[in-house]
């Protein structure tokens, strides 16, 4: 079983073209970071459980049955006092770029109680274990929860994989990223992240014109612990068009991916996501470093075209996007 | 011109007949109680100004937008930080009832600051000032300011109108509304509320078989400042179908309306809101107490067959509500 | 073939309970009260056809596919300089009445030209022709038109059939109702109007006490062609709920139907005109005039459950309508 | 664990009032009538498993989404070759009745192969089986099915309840419903069904003055395995309004409910499942037959407010519309 | 007159971007290759009719009433037992690629009964008659029609088109195309085909080098009655994005068009009937052959754009789209 | 205060991708060049008013509160008889171009009266006002109202633009815009326009090879009052894809902008209307001329990507995209 522990979001996206102030409605959904990684691989078969705090409300509720939908083990959801944390998505589109508006404060999840969990119970037979930089931003008593969880499946030999994720709105209760996330990165074997995200939360400094390799190589040396490094590149070329390059190091080297066009962009949350969700899978699988970053970037790229927050797609259709099989073919 | 204060809200509501865990979008409007009275005084043509706090973003302004539509004076909308307060709508049918579910802690308006209107300006020239009871229940700040802005109406000899509204899941801040609202009442010339109000906020104790006008006669022995009390009974046969009668008492009689019937409801969110707005606008008309308290009823049953939190409807048509013409006539 | 002539507007209603103010979008359909009795006859199998000018823009083209897909006769759609007629319908609920915008000014049909349709050609094998009180109103040469096709139907032995549907709001280009009117009442066999339209456009003075049927009596005395006169009586208890009744007058006596209660009205427009499908349907099969006004009171009824102009349902539905069978029974 | 067994299908249903003519979008759902009831007791907390079989394509995995979202154990849902069973439905209103087009011959449920599915582990653990008569009425291989699982339940002590939904439009592989019914029945612990059903699925002959408690011992007399005989009475006042009353009959005396009146009706399809599954939730807990038959007809009677084909609604408000508590309150 | 015969099926498809497993809602449309080929004519004021079977219900009833709206001639649609075939479309976007799924087996058209259309009567004063390899593929009764349809044109000197359109899914009956798709193919004066096609429906073996031009000889020397060989060529970028040539053989020489790119792509359904319609409209007016392909090119083009199955343009659009003319220009 | 004079009208489009004739709604709402530009002056904090006449009626009200929300002054509306004004637009994808439908005759706008306006009052303050060549192309009474206002402007030192917007359609009530224009643009400071523009409204010859610059010298060189032209030139490469440049001269040197490329493009209409906007709002500010035209061709090609007739977007945005900063990228 895939762990992975974080806060849901309600989302409330403007639907077509329109611009906030222009909408009549938005259109609902729910989702967060880790929970749409381990949905992504529940959707693929692999069992995954998440484990979260909602509130205890319809909208809470929601939420859950969204989950549950995917094949998602949620008996580890529990209900709190609090909100529903919230996000308001702006599409982008042409020379208009997305637009992300977070009120997200004080919600259950961020007001989760110390032992809320019990994490010998929750990952009793996990293989993998995910959190992200998300988690220790939101409240003090979350990055207690999220400490406590990594060191429990350290402790239980269970693989840990960590998204950098660095949002710098977050993190408003007192401590600075560099305060806590190098401790609890410290812990993780895998990591997904950029050069900023190793400045900002692992206090690497590096010169400008050092490659996402030598950056690794410098992460290594002060997080020993760390297999593998990953990220994603993209180039902006507008709201509609971007393209995507993978790269993944394994200790020693690093193997980088085809770059994936996509035009025009459904929907791009989430494709961070998927390129977690794709990693892992492949990882699962044993497969080899290649073929680990084609598929988790074809994954990241792929979730550009599907409404959401999560990639609703089965493995064959990442594995035809990524060896560029049938792409636009009718099939019928 | 009328003055109202009060916080607005986005109102996020179901549509048709689906449940909250079945949304797949919502429906976006914005309203609060005390501007959706100056928005329908706006629409009839009095010049109505709204003060309030509006988060600094792309939400805060759409609230604004709406209601600069309806040709209410925003000129006194100030932002701050903060987040937009929320409710959650799922409209009642039939057996099933209508269920609210409030998101509205920590807002920009429950976050304003001392000294953020300065009043002697806002009501220079202002002819009333209209309040409510969910002002001083979201914050001190919000209280102060409530209390500011009626001290100055009082100073410059604006008619001071209220409407109780007590809300039991507001008023977490610390205070209780005893603590609070008997010196704001007690400042106020027009008061819209119920028995229930009356015990919560104003600490009137009654005996069960007492009838409003015994309770106002109560009430104006302890507050003698109150020129006029008023209130609707509702009958609540279904969620679709509701029966209203308006009661108004002048200090001396109470004079009670015919029943509205409604049947369906489309949205009763705001009805009280057009009551009180109904009462305001023909007692700035000098119309007679029958009149005020019959077209005031008449405008918060029509209230029932209008989408959103505002009574958008010409004087005329609560004219031919109240005096039961052309109802379901086809008008071509 | 059943015949009839006159003008086809767009309708752009308002959805589900919104206001015209608030209304993001209107629904698009397209009919007319001639139109709408010939496409409801179309689709219970009677050859039909309609006879009109539209503009020669895709607005025009869109009328002429929906009452193709009815399955009624568009040979003789002629296109014209000059706009398509419109009009804007906000649908009532409950106290709140529904309301209808006419922007129909300098249509295409209005402008229709002098000898523009061969009524020999058109009417050769019809055995009804059907007017309504609106052609004549809308401009002089949409008067001469639909006289020339009576006057033509007359000559051909063809029965005449006018809805006298007085529309004061139209009647603009110089001529008075009563100017025009009784000639060409005076040539048609069955009448549907009440006594306004007898006074309105056929100059009928009644005494404020006479009875449907004394006024036909009346009516018979001075156009001694008609044969049949036929109306509907509808108590308006709320936009939500009517009660219809119909009437047949034989030019003897005059047969009253059942009441019938339609609690909620989905769409109220073109309910007289499928009372008149319903009437003319029974008449060609030569039913007996109870069975001929209770089908048609009970189509006219059952349009109220109907979205759009036009009955779409098929006869056996108005027959249990009528029958009182299966009312409400989930049919599978 | 309460397990039901039958097929899902994809249910299409018209917009607001719109006909089938005149749709252009579909609303999607899936249901089907046991699955409806295990989907309910999931929502309220009772571990819940559905067996079925579905195509192996994206509708069927739709299908499997909405079922977990409910909490409804899909374990044993198995992919077999066919297509999705499709109900078409039309809402009534009013004087028009809701109509059902079934296009469900060939699926891939009716198709399962025998030996499909092992009872004793599918049963183990459980206190309940719900099956009902759709399912042997839709193929043979499905009847053998039905018939094993049945005869599993019986030998293992779980208690078997049935709805014997007979629709006279199944039944098309050869067998009538009175050559395979009894004998299903026969091992039933709980039935629901009226007196149409009796006769028509067990071969009871009844006088036409017969009562329900007078069929019931009847068919005790026939089949004394039975211990509880449940139905409900609906009065069909118009399409928008009905009325309902539940009778239970506990092998000696019956018991009758108050009388619910639904007006509006948003959705009554699903309206005899949930009161089998109001049924099954306070059987289990082993509340009185006053109690058991007043919650499943409160049920029934809610299920009318709530789109789509599962009681979408926790426990609670179905105690309240019971109890006649809070209908209608605006609940915030 | 022009002719054509084939099923008709209910297309539901997911709207905007979203997958079969998030849709809610399914838009509605009717269409099938033979009669999107034959409305498109009728929508360009070609006389033309289309033959089919169609289930004796609403949906039937709906599929009618959408070809009648384009003009087409639906008198020789027959009712007959059996269900209406569906296609589910899921568009597609950028690197996702359109999906259809097909649940059409033992439609009503499916079971049509030998003699069910008398071919003299239906073809008696028809220009051309056109079939596709859809129809034998679906039932031997289906392809018994086929034949006879055909035979009958033939016979009676009517130009015959076939549009190959193999379909593998298809074929389920027991025969394969080589049994007999060549016997009908041999009495068609044109033929729409690629070589895939040839080899599967015509048994024509060819080398992996040779053109189409060679393949059409090839053909030609086997089918020496064919006259006019075309196809489209289409180059898939993306979902998003495709490129299409046109190619016609008349016997002796190949005349291509230019390339016509598409992007973004509405809805590629109906492409090839699109190209079709073009050909055979412009073969009428006697066109030369680089008109023809061109028209016919810019047709499969222009219906990309076009949301549903059939090509609603008007003839001077699809001149403009062939001649670049006025190519995103604002037309006001 | 900025002050724009025109006519209001409704626009009603179809929705994603369907044609007129497939359009079951259109969305609604209301728009016109002058007010495009004072709508988005106002939206970015300038005082900016309006002056129109609209009908009586909901939909005039609809169109006042539209313009409010954006923060217009329309306290120069005024009621007229007359209908409103209506476009019907389609928009265009790809190959296929949008389209315009005008029905704007005999509006209230072009039924003004002669003084309904008081221009020296109006215009008091004003710092700037804008007309275009629309209102003198729509009636007599217009073109005067418009020509008093440009005098009073002139007469009060307010600087005076014009976008000449040259509609063929238009100028339907007996005047050639070379009769009427060339006296209004000789008042002008400011013009907007294109080498047609000025043949056709002002009667310069030009010779094919002259650059907009030489064209601007010659204008100049008649009409000695303009200081500044301005136009964008348009590549279309299909509907979706444009390429956008400005020049702007000033009486001696021309400004050329970079190249903006728009696709897909989500709404063109409007676009000239922002570039106007851009360029008033700079030229205000007293900025260089090569800000004035590179922020207004911004403008212009950011509109392309909002739904509407107007500019909703924020300066901040404005310049983001001239300085092509953050395009695309995700805004959290």
């Amino acid at each position: 079983m895939i762990v992975s522990f974080g806060e849901l979001l309600l989302r409330l996206s403007t639907m077509q073209a329109q611009r906030f102030q222009q909408a009549k409605a938005f259109e609902v959904t729910y989702g967060g970071s880790e929970a749409n990684i381990t949905s992504a691989l529940a959707l693929w078969g692999i069992p995954s459980a998440h484990v979260t705090v909602l509130p205890d409300n319809e909208i809470g509720e929601a939420a859950s049955q969204l989950m549950r939908s995917y094949g998602l083990n949620t008996s580890f959801f529990r209900s709190g006092t609090g909100r529903m944390g919230i996000y308001f998505l702006e599409h982008g589109t042409s020379l208009r770029s997305p637009k992300v508006i977070y009120d997200r404060f004080n919600s259950a999840f961020s007001n989760l109680s110390k032992g809320e969990f019990d994490w010998d119970v929750i990952l009793k037979g996990a293989k993998w274990f995910h959190w992200s930089g998300i988690t220790p931003a939101v409240s003090q008593s979350a990055a207690d929860a999220c400490k406590e969880a990594i060191q429990t499946a350290k402790r239980m030999g269970i693989t840990v994989s960590a998204d950098i994720n660095y949002r710098r709105v977050l993190w408003q209760y007192g401590m600075r990223p560099i305060d806590v996330m190098p401790e609890l990165i410290s812990m993780s074997d895998v990591i997904v992240g950029g050069i900023t995200d190793f400045e900002n939360c692992m206090g690497i400094k590096l010169a400008p014109d050092q490659s996402f390799e030598q950056a690794c190589e410098k992460v290594k040396s002060q997080f020993p612990h760390i297999k593998t490094m990953a990220n994603t590149f993209r180039v902006t070329h507008t709201s509609s068009h971007n393209e995507l390059q993978g790269i993944l190091w394994n200790g020693q080297d690093a193997e980088k991916t085809k770059n994936y066009f996509i035009n025009p962009i459904t929907d791009r949350i989430g494709s961070g996501d998927a390129f977690m969700a794709g990693l892992i899978y492949q990882s699962l699988k044993g497969a080899p470093n290649r073929q680990i970053i084609e598929f988790a970037t074809a994954a990241a790229a792929y979730k550009h075209t599907i409404p959401g927050d999560v990639l609703v797609a089965p493995v064959e259709e990442i594995e035809n996007c990524m060896n560029e099989q049938n792409i636009g073919k009718l099939l019928r």
